[in-house]
């Protein structure tokens, strides 16, 4: 793997060797020393033009954990804000010794400028681009599901058949982007649900199917539900009239998690408004992946990570 | 030990303990390499929700003197300014891999609802927390006073009959609250020293005498004085009249500092006002202990990461 | 080497031996694993008065790679903006077992202060101080003309007889002073050009020509052409008109890049401001050393900390 840019690139047979080498990443968190010497003396920079905590220090925690060196570079207070083009930027890091760039910006596509325009040589993999795709979220969500379904048994599986809801702001989603792209491909059945103000235009060309009604979709006894987030400046845009309103039809509160199937299991990308998307006893259950999720993020970076930087064998 | 939240849960021995490792810890930064492997693949995360630029970077160095990883997490920017809960942040950590988190927090108490709710596994360190404690520091006081009265032959000893003075703003400082719940258990005498405005209600309980007068309590002749620092906001808010008048009264100026006992030691936990608590002649004087106090403070934190993470084996 | 403060302080013979041993470094950069253990236990503090990721990531990536610990020190948020003197902040860090201080300050000199006021014993390294120096960048570009001139065969050699154009903002850039004080020492002919109000009282006593017509400084065949950026609040202070007048005066264009000799390469300190101070073909074509410059600096850096820490023989 060259880069890790959109899980759209993704065929099948990466897709589940990604999901593979994840699975012993995840062993590696199991030993006494959490450590392997695979990436030492490789340099990884996480290009962050927009804030994410989380993701940030799940890919400098995967890097460490490769052995790699990891500097951190904020674009706020940086040449970035005095006016350095991208490019620029890149060539800067590339040159000071950076062999994996991990870019999270506002700007969708940007990370697929970063790899295609011939400015630098190191491997580029998305963190997330404006509303267009967060590929490595959706990994560490296929990685969970299968986990849960087959648990030691994972290995060399796809999700054929699968049937996963994701219900909230498809609209502004990369999330529900990469995971509609790649959950597809790895053979699962996807269906958005939310108020027609949150679909994206165009989405009736997707793979999946889209509902307006939670408690229909909940009733089809769906293998996994996946409740976004919501952003407290859509409330104030007016998408939808205000929080309890939203939380009555769309969120995953304590009557609708009574309902679900006996191993539905509910995913969130995090972080949770809890009793806005989903209910503190929703979120706290042992239904809920939340945890999994943040640890099999680490995996799932660690192995795109290896892939990028080490070659094509497994570790 | 398991965590560290508040200098009060530590008994005679363990304090002494404590103590007795970071002596070993210190000898670690007298040699040419100056790093153990005891923590290596250990991750220690610094959450901070306050900004303490200095308590963090002495956590960092003693984790990486230990060769732990370090993940520095600070609240600001991060998912916490979002609305996330503590639950939620902490969980999300540890399900990264944190092994210890060492927290900062405005509220009091926050560190112990985090090691006590059952969310976590990782051990928890207080780095300070609202006006409650900060163990570390008084842990770093005691041994500095320690060293500075027995040298080579501290190992083993507590501080039985030391006289200690505290003088300051004891009302606002979770530095005097932690001393004086330690040194008390050490078997040190402690008097505080503050105007009455600036005394908790209710301090008559605690196991310190109190006075008014510092100019009385250094005719005692004290093994040590404890200047705390005065937050420029608390002259704004009117505990006292104004800087001149302060340092006139709770000041160690040069005067007073002309009339300390030949061996009494000149404490301050930094960072200092000179002029103001402390005056400059003070705080570079012989007396003081000012910089042992920083260095000793990177030996204690060792210890203390040491002794939650890697079992109860001295180095 | 005990320190680095200015380029003023360098000898022939030191400054040419500390661009052989940036060569040497330089190759570390092409193994596979690109990491040398020679700083293994030791402690860079970055202490950033002023923002500036690229120089602060290159001393960072350039600690790194020698194996050192790096703790980032910024200055917001930290107890400077509180009020804490620069020497109760060094003698901290140093307490903290900072073996050298990377230091960049808005006051000319800071670093010489800290370096000579008998504060600490840590190496200082001057990472830019006000207009003052910017050492490590003269380095950089030195090593950045050697190396292009005379590629392979660059060991042991200085710059005699080589020309040197600097254009642009000579009176607020730390660099061009750096530069030289630097250049001249190697035995180059350093030329200045600019406009009249960007050149500092008192320029005729140093050891440059200065000129104000960069046509007749170009026909002049020069071996090297150094453009300096402009800073955007010099615009608005009225230095010069505006924008575009500064461009069509001191600017690199493609008309000017088209009249430059066969053999004239551009340097940049970056980040670079396209289409102001140099034109967009300029900074991309094969003349420009700007990748270069960025990659030297990271060896630059590695051959100062090497020598500042270890001692004086080679690697």
């Amino acid at each position: 793997m060259r880069h890790l840019l959109s899980s759209r690139d993704l065929d099948l047979d990466t897709a589940v060797r990604v999901l593979d080498v994840a699975e012993d990443m995840a062993e590696v968190a199991t030993r006494e020393v959490k450590k392997l010497p695979t990436l030492r003396g490789r340099t990884v920079v996480n290009l962050f033009f927009e804030d994410s905590t989380r993701t940030r220090i799940s890919f400098e925690a995967a890097a460490k954990r490769l052995s790699a060196d990891v500097i951190n570079f904020s674009a706020k207070g940086s040449s970035v804000s005095k006016g350095e083009s991208l490019k620029d930027t890149a060539q800067t890091l590339e040159a000071m010794g950076a062999d994996a760039v991990v870019i999270r910006h506002s700007a969708s596509g940007a990370p697929r400028v970063l790899a295609d325009a011939g400015w630098i040589d190191a491997a580029v993999v998305n963190a997330g681009d404006g509303t267009h795709e967060h590929p490595t979220q959706a990994l560490l969500d296929a990685f969970t599901i299968r986990k849960r379904l087959h648990g030691a048994a994972s290995r060399g599986r796809d999700l054929d058949g699968v049937r996963v809801v994701i219900v909230g702001d498809i609209l502004h989603s990369r999330v529900a982007r990469s995971n509609a792209w790649l959950l597809t491909t790895l053979g699962a059945e996807v269906t958005f649900v939310a108020p027609p103000t949150l679909l994206p235009y165009g989405v009736r060309g997707w793979p999946v199917r889209v509902q307006h009604d939670l408690d229909a979709a909940i009733a089809e006894v769906p293998d996994a539900i996946m409740m976004l987030r919501i952003q407290a400046e859509r409330m104030r845009a007016a998408y939808f009239p205000n929080a309890r309103e939203y939380s009555r039809l769309w969120g995953l509160d304590d009557a609708r998690l009574a309902r679900l199937g006996a191993d539905t299991m509910v995913l969130h990308p995090g972080p949770m408004n809890r009793g806005l998307e989903i209910s503190a006893a929703a979120a706290d259950s042992p239904r809920s992946t939340v945890r999994e999720q943040v640890a099999n993020g680490v995996s799932i970076r660690m192995a795109v990570l290896y892939l990028v930087l080490a070659g094509t064998e497994t570790a």
